[in-house]
């Protein structure tokens, strides 16, 4: 019997997936697989989702059998109560790959500090050795697939490396603090801060001013996670203060960043376009094509979303 | 008996060490060692070293049973004809693991092109999304301690890694060439090629025009080895035409580099001053304490220059 698979994102993906996906399914065995755009809602079996497509609203596909998001984040899609349809996030390995790589290349940017150098070719010869890595401890909050990656990979570097989540977790070489009460122990010692935590209710203004004033002075924060993570007037006041060294942005509540926000202008902030990462086709198609065949064989899908906690 | 160790630096080498240097000596149970920067040449027992001092001549140092050089490099002293005494070089933990935590950086700001975004705080949202790790190639001349850790460190990032040195060598994860035919395989790959080799008779202007023209077109030249071992000419030229994408260069034949030289002002350079590493007092005066303490047990030192080969 065929199997209906409606893809359902931004136009301009599906040449980007559309090949990378066929490919998988013929990998994974999968045959008669009907992959399309546009497709009768009440026919669809599986629809491959992106919380910025035209699709909002989930009730007219009674047959689905699950949503398969392309993206890591679901906060676009986790509260629409039009979704009773089970929900499984992207966990691509060449994201977290990349992610590990942009989090890596600019903590240590700001531990080397080669902006120094990148900015000031004017024939000085500035003599900044930097501390060893063994000597700056950095913080990774949100220790799910990408930020434990992250920890990991910079624990490795050298770096002694704290990791806050919501519940404990356990990271060979990283000391691991969860809850409320590990928080601020956290904070205090992050020389370099990276926010890789989910955006729920929970996390929406995390980094505001109380929690930005118990971090060293002169602390970094790199934030490839969501934009609403971070209280934006507050990250602003402790930057022009000096409590804050240097923030690198990767990710805002709106985005492109519009040229007129304070971020471009601002001497102490590098805004980077959300490049940190993003789900890399053929990797990501695998995992979208393993869950099909898991769905026609009746197992467990993997990445199944708690909606209750929100990721 | 007295233990007569002169210090032969530079005069503002002498509070960096002073203090490390008595705290290793007792670490490694040396007592009555007399350390300083004035002793009579007759009565010296050990001459810690660098290159820059004032003792150039070290017919009058009788009894000294080795020269123990602060620096990695001893190509200021290899070929000193009055040099009759053992030469040890320093291998130095902390030297090490700043030239991996130098080399690392500078080879991810290239991979993730980051100055696109920390030169270009415009308001432009550049949306470039660079290749994984593992789909750029990297080389790295010289396989000795620093050139082995840096290939081993990026091998870790999922960089693919070539090797090359002037005899074979063994690591894990690295293909590793040697001898003049390896050379040509090993530049073919190479988009980012780190310098790490010895500065000898044999490595001068190594990377000359012919070498260069092997690359791959837009490859990026990494030195924190040793100035001379480029053609600056070939690399200027290879810049303009775009053969070469960049250039890093942390060492010049002339240090400061003059701020009237063409590097400074050339779009595709980034000078950064000497600093790629340095020797760290704390594990420095450790290893030089160690050979103290082996000389006056008889033993073998640590790192001994072979003075035929010239590292």
């Amino acid at each position: 019997m065929t199997i209906n698979v409606l893809f359902a994102a931004r136009a301009d993906r599906w040449a980007t997936y559309e090949a990378p996906l066929r490919a998988a399914f013929a990998e994974k065995g999968l045959q008669d697989v009907h992959l399309a755009t546009d497709i009768p809602p009440e026919a669809v079996d599986y629809i491959i989702y992106s919380p910025n497509s035209a699709v909002q609203d989930f009730t007219p596909y009674t047959r689905a059998k699950a949503v398969l998001n392309l993206w890591a984040g679901v906060e676009g899609i986790v509260d629409n109560p039009t979704l009773t349809q089970p929900l499984a996030r992207m966990v691509d390995t060449g994201l977290r790959q990349g992610m590990v790589e942009w989090v890596t290349g600019h903590t240590l940017r700001h531990h080397l500090n080669t902006d120094l150098h990148v900015l000031g070719q004017d024939g000085q010869w500035r003599s900044y050795v930097p501390p060893l890595a063994t000597d700056r401890p950095v913080t990774v909050l949100g220790l799910g697939e990408l930020g434990g990656a992250c920890a990991e990979a910079l624990a490795g570097l050298g770096f002694p490396v704290t990791g806050w989540s919501r519940s404990q977790k356990q990271i060979a070489g990283v000391t691991c603090l969860a809850g409320a009460e590990g928080l601020p122990r956290a904070l205090e010692t992050a020389q370099i801060l990276i926010l890789l935590l989910p955006l729920t209710g929970q996390t929406e203004n995390l980094l505001d001013a109380d929690r930005i004033a118990r971090m060293p002075a002169g602390a970094v924060v790199i934030n490839p996670g969501r934009g609403p993570l971070i209280d934006d007037g507050a990250l602003l006041a402790a930057l022009d203060s000096g409590q804050l060294g240097h923030a690198t942005l990767d990710v805002f509540r709106e985005e492109p960043l519009p040229p007129a926000h304070p971020f471009w202008a601002h001497p102490r902030v590098t805004v980077t376009p959300h490049i940190a990462s993003e789900t890399r086709p053929t990797t990501a198609a695998r995992v979208i094509a393993e869950n099909i065949r898991r769905g026609e064989a009746r197992e467990n899908l993997l990445y199944l979303v708690d909606r209750a906690r929100g990721y």
